[in-house]
């Protein structure tokens, strides 16, 4: 397939007028054809008319014709072959073997909300038969079901290039709903945008559903970011990027003449707790497992652990010791891009300034590499000054040191919200973990236990969210099959003729739904 | 019990120094003992301070002693007897039947709470077990719970003193989800507030439960009600009332450093459709129960029928002729607070400047009584006029005549979110109905057939909610048991030993819930 440098608008590829975005190949900083050419307000007019005009007709797909949709577009994600690997690679720096991991992860995701659109658990369906006898009025006949928000603008995140971009979780979850979906495209991998963005319009066709269910554009977030929210046409946001990005795009969402929910993924320091009877026992063995989660991927994930909170002691020095040992050999590895890059420079010399700094990776040796930091701060430092609590997206982490479990509880309530939160723990630490979970609980999405909180699985009991400024909106996750429910809303019939319900209300119940019918779930 | 004119802070009667709010009997405009003096900021500081002591201990109560929390609200507000009665009445002017049914169907609601919160479905329950052996990576043990969000403001509705105020609908679906809750009571009805704010108190001492779970505060929006919304131990918001104010309140909630969820049921006219079957079919009837709908409470709900759209002709003149016979000697009906009759007074001149009288019921013989209004305009100007579509709360209804099927969707399209649709429909109109569904369902919570949209089911599969500006969010509904999920976050746990589980996720799943395990659903 020969990349063309266009949008994809319905079934159409259109050609931006606006300045050109080139991918730059972060390990050689070397620029990538073609030009992509940014869209304008007239582009996101024609991808929302077009999803507009699609919208009644996508909701409606029968629950096998939506699932055999999501399929079919990780098939097509798979015949792209070794085409969509090498461009990604390129536009990234990111390894190959974690491209093709990537890969399996995102068509996997769209089979996995196959299984879930099938299961029509989403539609939550609920029935209060008519009581007509009913004293002093009667009851009407109430159903229940779900339906799909709408058209939703999902904005491609820089560190998944496939899992969270154009058909990652974020359009995945939409397309379950049954909300189409136009993408603006992350500057960063503009190719590998439009390989995917193509395999999924084909998917479009080849399952005979109009064009307008998916679109992609590309262009500034000022321009065409901020005119796709503000279309009244849109209903939703789906969004993984930075804190300021988030509320930028949270705030125009909530100017609207009518306001609509925005899912921003933003910031995360995730916390890791290590309690004291773990860290006698193996300090060492600790080290060694952060340090690979610190450093796995140029630590360039929502879940880096950028926070270590631990009591003072001879076992702390020695995590700190291995972890300088460790760290201290590492290469630098090549980031996403050299925007990334040079905020995380920027970072890690803001952290230099008010933290120790414990450990340093060795110095870069080409383009875009960033050295991995270790940094340490005592937790009255940590207590007040709010510069130690910012995300420093990269491999560099701060290791807090408390004088005893009274200042590990206070750091815990300084926490902002966060995506995760680890427990290093042993059995003689169960009783101390367990004082600490109300407040872990209270801040975090996902607790982990003598685990590492890189590596996000997709599955239904996955929270990928958590409190504000881990996200815009801690109600939901966006990573697993509960994601779907971020973009339904409820609606109640009231008394309607069988012939005008839909099928998930009917009377006989032709989906073999499980519905809540007369206050009891059916079996 | 003898009203005491004091705000309830966890257990104890607290007066406030702000100004006094009396309640004013609206049927003789007479002042009503005692004086409330309204609280300021350091009353909402302590009530902030013991809801945020509260709700971990709250949160944390089992399934059962929850249940028996709400069940014992229900016991202590009909323990009050007839004095809660004659003062409702006497704050209100709705009449006594009108009073013993709402008391009925908020102990109702109380209840089935009570049953909801039992069978812990809401808890949503999800397990996805260890796969140690899968390749190329293992998978942890992951559970997830739904937890509540933190304590919440509710502000009490002017028009339902006992079902949509201080133990109301946002009230009992707070506490059925584990949240602390601080009322601010509406200003109109201070003593019912107070008399069921003790009930509630004492519901919350007979159960020995953190006095914080439950406060009652008085005084003006702009003090109490602002510093309520802005203190962070606040973590979600529940309103009923006007447009304005639900923004107010929205707004603010995203301006705090952390924003939180407002659900604020504000504005709708409730359209209901005459199909021309039905409507050349049973002109008379419809006209009856239109009337009916129209004026019950002195049309003082807000799924009041404050709109009517049909096709042009001789049986829609038959509708107009009857409704304006029926309406006619209808006598005017003492509104809730002389503010409510001034705000009706005033949106009923505003219609008339646009749109003609076509019936209207009989004159005031006594202070702060609405008077009905029926006005008919083309559909034409319904599409050019935004003065057409506002919300005038009360007694008043707007017909739009249609020149044909194409005039009545592009009315429909042209409608804000509504909390109601209704159709009145015969056979030979189920096909143009069918036309019309997709949007009605784009805008509405609820849609109808052949009732009217006043009366509201408190049942699983109710939605009282709808798109902008219905609600400040569509995903939820204020009235059933699908309200309590406003006020959870699910929360994941990996690799969790058993004992540091809480209940609802332990390996032999003790509360006997319906699990979501290992992708299949539980029997």
């Amino acid at each position: 397939m020969t990349l063309t440098g266009s949008m994809l608008i319905g079934q159409h590829a259109v050609s931006g007028h606006r300045e050109a975005i080139r991918a730059i190949n972060p390990a050689t900083d070397t620029p990538l054809e073609p030009a992509y050419h940014g869209g304008s307000g007239e582009h996101v007019e024609r991808a929302c008319a077009l999803a507009w005009a699609a919208f009644d007709t996508y909701r409606e797909t029968s629950l096998e014709a939506r699932a055999t949709f999501l399929e079919t577009i990780a098939d097509h994600i798979e015949a792209l072959g070794d085409e969509l690997i090498e461009r990604a690679v390129a536009e990234t720096g990111l390894p190959r073997p974690r491209i093709l991991g990537e890969r399996g992860r995102t068509c996997g995701q769209l089979r996995t909300f196959a299984r879930t659109v099938r299961a029509g658990e989403w539609l939550d369906v609920r029935v209060d038969t008519a009581q007509p006898e009913r004293q002093p009025l009667p009851r009407a006949d109430l159903r229940q079901r779900h339906i799909p928000l709408g058209p939703v603008a999902v904005f491609g995140a820089s560190n998944f290039p496939l899992a969270f971009s154009v058909a990652g979780g974020d359009t995945a979850s939409a397309l379950a709903a049954g909300c189409p979906v136009i993408v603006k495209a992350h500057g960063a991998h503009p190719g590998t945008s439009e390989l995917v963005a193509r395999a999924l319009a084909q998917a479009v066709k080849a399952c005979s559903l109009p064009e307008g269910v998916f679109s992609l554009l590309y262009g500034s977030g000022r321009e065409v970011g901020m005119a796709l929210v503000s279309d009244p046409r849109i209903k939703a946001v789906g969004f993984t990027g930075s804190r300021s990005g988030g509320i930028a795009l949270t705030q125009a969402a909530q100017a609207r003449p009518e306001p609509i929910p925005v899912y921003a993924e933003m910031s995360s320091i995730n916390p890791v707790y290590l309690f004291p009877a773990a860290l006698q026992a193996r300090a060492q063995g600790l080290a060694q497992g952060f340090v690979t989660s610190l450093t796995q991927g140029a630590g360039q994930f929502c879940t880096n652990p950028g926070l270590v909170i631990a009591i003072a002691g001879e076992a702390l020095e020695r995590f700190i010791g291995t972890a300088r040992e460790l760290l201290s050999p590492c290469a630098a590895q090549t980031m996403l891009t050299p925007g990334i890059f040079s905020a995380y420079s920027v970072g890690v010399g803001a952290l230099a300034g008010h933290a120790e700094i414990a450990a340093q990776g060795l110095p870069a040796d080409g383009p875009n590499q960033g050295r991995a930091h270790l940094f340490v701060a005592q937790a009255s430092a940590f207590l007040t000054n709010e510069h130690l609590q910012a995300e420093v997206f990269g491999a560099a982490s701060l290791v807090v040191v408390c004088a005893d479990a009274e200042e590990v509880r206070q750091v815990s309530e300084h926490l902002e919200g966060q995506l995760t939160a680890t427990l290093h723990l042993d059995e003689g630490d169960v009783d101390e973990a367990r004082l600490l979970l109300p407040i872990l609980e209270r801040k975090a999405g996902r607790l982990l236990v003598n685990g590492w909180p890189t590596g996000v699985e997709v599955c239904d009991a996955m929270v990928h969210g958590g409190p504000f400024p881990a996200t815009s909106d801690s109600r939901s996750t966006s990573v697993g099959t509960a994601a779907i429910q971020r973009f339904l809303r409820p609606v109640c019939y009231q008394d309607f003729p069988d012939t005008l319900l839909p099928q998930a209300l009917r009377q006989d119940n032709p989906l073999l739904l499980r519905r809540l019918l007369n206050g009891q779930r059916e079996a």
